[in-house]
C-alpha cells in the first residue's frame, strides 16, 4: 500500500465512505494465509510476478500437501513445487489430477491453465550432458512462468566449435541462462559473444577440486566477461526467476 | 560473421564482385588492434553493447597510456577506465583534456560525446555509507553506458523503515542494483519487494567473519528471495554492465 | 566452594566441629558420578541453572541407558536428551514411562515434574517451514528449562510483511530466538526492530553456497544490527540455554 | 506505529481531530534525517535502546563530521563513534569540546550528559594482554550505554588458577563478556563456571592457524559449554550492545 | 580450417570447382553428432589425439547407451568410458561383446583394435596400496591411448628406501605419473630425483585434515621440486591424457 | 647402512671376506617384501620402533589377507591393523586364532607375544563420552606398542572440576594424550597444568561450525599453552605412535 | 596443591600449627603478580618447566617494559621475549644490560645465568634457507630452556641426498624439530627415517596455494609417517617448548 | 650412482684399482656445497636438467650474494635468480657484470654463455595484459633453460576471436603454457583446441572471489579439457621448468 493508496483510504475514512473498522481491517489484513507451519504468501504474485513456489526439501509430505491444498482452494493459476522427489509428486497428485512431474527437472507443476508464452526467448545453454538436470529445472521453471525457451545442451568449451556453430541460438535470445559445472568457463565465453544479459548457474558436476560446485561458482563470479549475474550452485530455479523477470520487462 | 553474411560473401566471390584476396582479408581481418601487450578489442561494442573498458590494476601507466592513445585514434565514443587511481587519471589527462575523474567511483571517463539517456531507470541502492564507493562505481559506469540512474543510499536493513519509506525508488526502476557489505541482507529484502530484476553486489565492507566480502557474497547467493543475480565482491562495474544490458533490452 | 565457605569449613575443623577426614571428604568430594565412560555432572545445575543434558550423538544406546538410569536414581527433576533418534527414545522409555518424544525437535524429555513457567516470554521466530525442526529444538528445550515460549514460524524476509504484521510477538518477548537458514537475513531485520536481546541460530537449510549453514552463520555474525549473539549451526538447544539464562535473570 | 496507535490516529481523522494531511504526514514521516550519503536513524533509540552509533571505517572525515554535526543539532544525549582513528577524534573535537578519545578502545564519546549506571554489572573478562583493545572497546561501549562494568584481564586458560582465583568477579556479574584470541578456550571454561549469560568475542590475536580469529571464532561457536552467544571477531562493540540489552532487561 | 585451407576453398568456389552450397556445407559442417542431450565430438581425435571419452557420472544409462551406440556406428577405434560403475559396464556390454571392464580402474574399454604401443614408457608410481584405484585409472587410460606403462606401487616416502631401490623405473621412463594421497610428498621426492616431466595426481586417500584430497593437492602445487604438473584430485584419467600427450610428442 | 657399516663392508670386499656379489646383494637388498600391490616394510621396526601397521581403509580384504599372511610368515611379533571394520577382523581371524578385535578402538591385534610394559605411563584423557572411540584407538595402540596406559575419560572443560579432581592422573604420566572434539579446549587446560609433553588429538565430534573436527584442530594448533604437539583429526593411532616414542626414550 | 598437601595443611590447622588465617592465605595465595593489564604467572615454572615467556605482538612497549621490570624484580633466572621486534629489544635493554637480541630468531633473552645444557640433543632440521628464521626461533628457544641443539639447514626433499648424507644428525638426536614451508614433505621423510619423536613446524614460506603455510600444515598433519606432532605455522617457539619437555624427561 | 656404477666401483675396489678410502670418498661425496645457511646443490643439473635456481624471497641479500659467489666459483654456466627484486639484482651485479635484470619477469640471469635454442617451441599464451609479469617469468625462464619461446598475450576468452585468430601459434608449439587470472577459462579453451601438452599457470590477477588466484587455480584443475597440468598460482618459473622438460625430451 503506497502513499497514494493510503491517502485515498484516509479520505474515504474521513468521508465516512469507509468505516474505521474496515480501514483498520484493510491496513492490518494479512496478504498471506497462516497454516502455522507456513504462511502462504498470496501477495507475492503482485510483488514478484509469480505466485509463491513450494521449495520441497525439508518439508514433510503432510506440510506440502497442506500448502498445495491451500493454494488449490485460494488460487486458480498454476502451482510449482521445486526440488520435488517422486514422493512429493505422488502426494500432490493425490490432491489434483493436474499435477505433472518433470523428472529430470525435479519439478512438479499443477497445470490448471495454459502457459503464457512470452515474445522474447530465453536460451538455456548447458556445458555437458551431466548438467542437464539443472538446465531442465531452469527451462521448466521458465516455461511455467510464461517464457518461450530454447535449449542448447552439451556445448562445453573443450570443443568450442560446438558452441560457435550454434551461436545463433544465443543471438536470437533476449536472455541467456548458462549452466555449467567443472570450471564453468562456458559462461565467460558466452558472455564475450553476446550483448544480452547472461544468467550463470554453476553446477556441482565434477569432483575433487570442484568442491561441490565451488570451482564453477568462483569462475563465474570472476569471469573476465562483464554483464554476468550468478546464482547459487545448481539453482536452475533461481536462474529462471531472474531470466523471466528480465524477459518480461 | 554469421551464416547469412558468409553466404553473401561467398556469392560475391563467385560472381567476381569480391576478389579472393578481398574476401580472405574480410574473413581474416582481426577485429582488434594488436599493441603486443594488449589486443584492443574494437569489435566488443558490436558483440557486447559497449566498447572495451580499461581495467586498470596490474597495468603499467605506459600500457594504459598506449591503450588510451590507440582508442582515441581509432574511435570517437566515450572511454572508460575502471579501478583507476589518481595517477591513472593524470596519465590519461595528459593525452586528452576530456578526461574526467570520478574519485569516489575510482573511474576515469573520457567524455567525447554526451551520454545517451535511457528511458528506463536503474536504481542503485546501497546499505551503508561505507558502501558508497562501490555504489558510485556502479552508478557512474551505468551513466557512461547510457542509462538513467537513481541513487538510494544508506538504507540497510538494521533500520528497515528507511528502506520501506523509499520503496517507490525501487518500484519505479526497471532494474535494481543492490550494493551491500556485512551480511548483505538488503538484497533479500529488496528482492522480496519487487518484481524487477535485482543485481546484487557484495562489498568487502566489514571485518572479521566478513572475510573480505565473503559473508555478503554467500548471503546474496543463498538469498531466500528469487530472481537475484550476483556479481563479484566490490564489482560495481560488472553490476552496471549487467544492469545496463537489461535496461536497454 | 568459595572463600567464605572455605573459611567456615576451616574454622569448623579448627574447632573440632568437623573432623579432618570429613573436611577432606567435603573438599575432595566429586560433584559428579563416575560411570567410567561418563562423569555425570550433578553439580551443573548449581553452576549452570539446569541439570546436565544428554547429548545423544556418538553415545551408544547402552551408554545412554546407563546415564539415564544414573540420573533417575540420583535426581528427581526432569531429564533432557537432545539430538535423540527414535531408538534413543525407545531405549529411555524402557527405563521410565515418563519419557516423552518430541519428534520434530529430536528431543526426549523425562517429565517427572511439571515445567516451571517463567514470567517473561521467549519468542522463537523462524524464517521458513524447513527451519522448524531447529526452531522446535529451541522451543522444546526452552520449555523444559521453565520458560514461556511463543512461536512465530515462516516469516522470512522474502515476504517482509509477514514479519512486520507480527511484530507484536517480538515486542512482547523478553528474548528473541531467530532461526534461519539460507542467508539468515531474518536475524538482521529482527535485530533492527527490537531493543531486546536476540539469539540467532543459523540452520543448514539451503544448498550450494550455503555450505551446510555457513552462509547463514557468517551473515548473522556480520549482521549490521547490533546486539545479536550467535550460536552454532542448527544449535537450537544452545540458543535455548542462552535465552533461558537471559529470560530468568 | 502499532495497531493501537493506528486505530487512535484513524479515529482522530474520522472525528476531524486530525486532518488527512496531518495524518498522512505522521504516517509518512521519516524517523531519520537524510544527509544523502547517510540517513541518520533517530528512531533507533526507541527501537534498539541506544542511539545510532557511528561506525567509522569506510567513512570520510567529511561524512563523519556531517553526521556528528547533525546529531549534535538534533539530539541531546551522548554520541559514540566506534573503530575511530585519532584523526576521526580530531575531526569530532573540532565540532565539540565534549569529545573524549578512548585510545585503546578506539572509541570517541561525545559526553554531553553523565552516564547512567545500571544496577547489574557486566564483567569483561579477557584471556591475554594483547586482547585488551577489544576488551576495552566492549567495556567503554557498555559504560556509554549506561552499564556498570567490571574488568578482569589476562586470565587465559594456560594458567587456569588465575581465573579460578577471580571467580567471584564472574559470580557477581549479571552478564559476562569473554574476550579471547588464539583458541578462545576461555569462553568454554567461563561458560562452565556460571549460570549467567556469556557473550563471547573471538579476537584476531594469534597467527598462522589462527587465520585472523577463525580458530577462536570456531572454538566459541562449538563450545562444549551451553549458553554462549558469539559475536563477530574483534567485535567488542557488538558484545557490549548485546550485554547491555541483557543487563538492562 | 586454417587460412591455407580457406584460401584453397575460396579459390575452388571462384573456379566453380566447388559450388557455393558445397562450400557453405563445408564451412558450416558440424564436426560432431547431435544427440540432443549430447553432441558427440568426432573432431576431438584430430584436435586432441584421442577420441572423446565418455565421462560416466551424471549420465543416465540410457544416455550412455545412446552415446556408445553412436560411436560404434560412426567410428572404428577403441572407446573408453571413465568412472564407470558395474552397471555402466553391463549397459555397454549389451551393445557390444568387445567391452572389457577394468574394475579397479573403474574403466570400460570397448576394444575394437589392438592398442598401439609407444616407444617411450610412462611410469605410474603410487604412494600406498589404497591409491591403487586411481593409479590403475591412469595406467589403463594410458594403455588405451597407446602408451607403454610401467607400474611401481606402494613406495611412499615413509619408507624412502622402497623408492630409492626402484629409482631405475623412474630413470627409464619418459614421463612419470605420481599418485599419492595424504600429504602427497612422493611427488616432491620423485620430482627431485628426475629430469623427466612429472604429472602429479593427488588422491582423496586420508581423513581429517586431508579434506578429501586437499592436503595432497596443496602439497603437490607448492612442491619445492620444479617441473611438476598437477591434475585434479583422483583424476587418474586426466594425468594419463597429459602424460600420453607428452610421451607421444 | 651408515658410513661405518659401509667402510666395514668395503674392507671385507677388499680382503675377499665378502664377494662382490654378496656385497652387491647386501647393498641392493630390499628391506621389504614386494607383494606387487604392497611393499611390506620389514625394516620399519629398526627405523621406527614398531613394525609396519596395516592401515585398513582403501585396502580390499584380499589385500589385507595377503599382507597379514606375509607378516605371519616373516615375523614373530604382534601385528596391528588400524581402522579395521568387523569384516577386516573376520578376514584376519580366518588366518590366525590370535586375532583380537577391539571394537570401540576399531583395531585388530594379532597377539603372538605378550605386550611389553613400559615403566613410564601414558595418560589418555578425553573430553566427552563421544570421544571415547578415538581415545580407545590411542590407548589400544599404545598398549600394543608396549606402554602402560592410564585412561581418564569425560573430563571436558565445561565441568572443569572433573578435570581438576583427577589432576594426579596427569601428574603421574610421562606423556599425556588429550582427545577432544568440539572446541578442543581441554588440550589448552591440560597443557597449562603440566610440564609433561602433551599430544593433542582433535576429534570430529560436533556439528555445524565443527566442520568435521576443524574447530578442535585449529583450537589445539593455536593453543595459548606451549608444548602441545597436534596430530590429525581422529588420529588416535598417530597420537599413540608419538606418545610411545616419547615414553620409550 | 594436591590432596596430600591439603591433608597436611588441614592437620596443621587442626593441631594449631597453622592458624586459620595462614591456611587461608596459603589456600588463597595467588601464584602470579597482578599488573592489571597482565597477571605474570610465577607459578608456571613449577607447572610447565619454564618461566612465563613474553609473547610480544599486541603488547605495547610500556606493557612489555612493565612485565620485564616485574620479572627482573621477582625472579633470578633468564627471561625470554618471543616474536620481539628491534624496538622491543631496545625497550628491554633500557632496563637491563643482560638483554641479548637474536635477530634472525626475533627473540630477546635476558641472560642472567648460564644456560643449562641437557645431555640429549635436539636436532633442528630445516628445508630451505628461507625457513631459517623459524628454525632459529626454535633453536634459540630450546637453548634458553637448557637443551643442547644441533642445526641442520637447507636439506629439503627436492635434493634428497642432502638429507640422506646427514642422517647421523637425526640419528644422534633425542628429539627432532623439522621446519619446512611449501609442501612440508621433509617432515614425512624424516619421520620415516627415525624412531625418535618428531616435532614438525610448518612455515609460511611459499606463495599462492601455500596460503600462508596451510599447505605445509596440512601436509604435516596428514603425513604418511607416524609419530609426528605438529605445532602452529611459524611456531618455532612452541616446537622448542614441546621438544624441550621431551628432551628433559 | 646406480647399480651398474656401484658394481663397477666395487670391482675396482676388489681389484685394488680404487682404494677403500677413495671409494668411500666417492660414495660419501656430497654433491653440494655447504654454506651452512644453504647447501648449494651442484648435482641438480644431472638429476633435473638445469642447475639449482636461487629462489629469492626470504633470503637475505648476504645469503644471496654468498650463494651466487659460490656458484660463480664452481660452475661456468648461466645462473638464474627468480622472484628477484631490484635490490637482489644490484647485489648480484656487484659480483659480476654478466647479470641482466628482466624487470617484468622479476628475474636475474647471469649470462655467462649463450642460451641453447631448442628445436621445438614453447608457446606462452596469456589472458590479459595484467598477467604479463607471470607470463614473462615463464618466458624468460624457458629461454634461460634453452628453449625457443613464442609469446601470445592478451587473448582472453571474453573476446574469443583474438585467440581463434592466433591459433597457429598454438598449433606450431610443442608445449603450451597458458597464463590466466580471474576465472582462468583460457586454459580450458586452449586445451580443447590442441593435442599438445598444456601447462596452466593460474595468476592472482583479480579481486574479491578471485581469492588471490584460487578461482583460476580451481578452474584449471577442474577443466573440462583433458591433458592440462597445473602449477602453483603465479608460478611462471615452475611452468617453464615443466615445459622445458617436456620440450627437451
Amino acid at each position: 500500500m503506497n502513499a497514494e493508496q493510503l491517502k485515498a483510504l484516509l479520505t474515504q475514512v474521513k468521508n465516512d465512505d469507509t468505516s474505521v473498522e474496515d480501514a483498520l481491517e484493510q491496513l492490518k489484513e494479512l496478504p498471506y494465509h497462516d497454516l502455522e507451519y507456513a504462511k502462504v504468501d498470496y501477495h507475492r504474485e503482485l510483488r514478484n510476478g509469480f505466485p509463491e513456489v513450494i521449495y520441497s526439501p525439508g518439508k514433510s509430505l503432510g506440510q506440502i500437501r497442506g500448502i498445495v491444498r491451500d493454494m488449490l482452494a485460494r488460487t486458480t493459476g498454476n502451482i510449482l513445487a521445486s526440488r520435488a522427489s517422486e514422493e512429493v509428486y505422488e502426494a500432490i497428485r493425490e490432491l489434483t489430477p493436474d499435477a505433472v512431474y518433470y523428472k529430470e527437472a525435479r519439478s512438479v507443476v499443477v497445470k490448471r491453465e495454459p502457459y503464457r508464452v512470452s515474445e522474447g526467448t530465453i536460451a538455456v545453454v548447458s556445458a555437458g550432458t551431466s548438467d542437464i538436470p539443472v538446465a531442465e529445472e531452469a527451462a521448466v521453471t521458465a516455461e511455467v512462468m510464461g517464457n518461450r525457451v530454447n535449449r542448447l545442451y552439451d556445448v562445453g568449451v573443450a570443443g568450442i566449435h560446438r558452441l560457435l556453430d550454434n551461436v545463433d541460438v544465443i543471438n536470437h535470445a533476449r536472455v541467456i541462462i548458462v549452466v555449467a559445472g567443472m570450471e564453468g568457463a562456458l559462461a565467460s565465453v558466452v558472455g564475450g559473444l553476446t550483448d544480452k544479459p547472461v544468467v550463470a548457474v554453476p553446477t556441482s558436476i565434477g569432483y575433487g577440486a570442484n568442491f561441490g560446485g565451488v570451482s564453477a561458482l568462483l569462475g563465474m563470479l570472476t569471469s573476465c566477461a562483464g554483464g554476468i549475474g550468478v546464482v547459487n550452485i545448481d539453482n536452475g530455479f533461481g536462474a529462471a526467476c531472474l531470466a523471466s523477470k528480465i524477459n518480461q520487462l
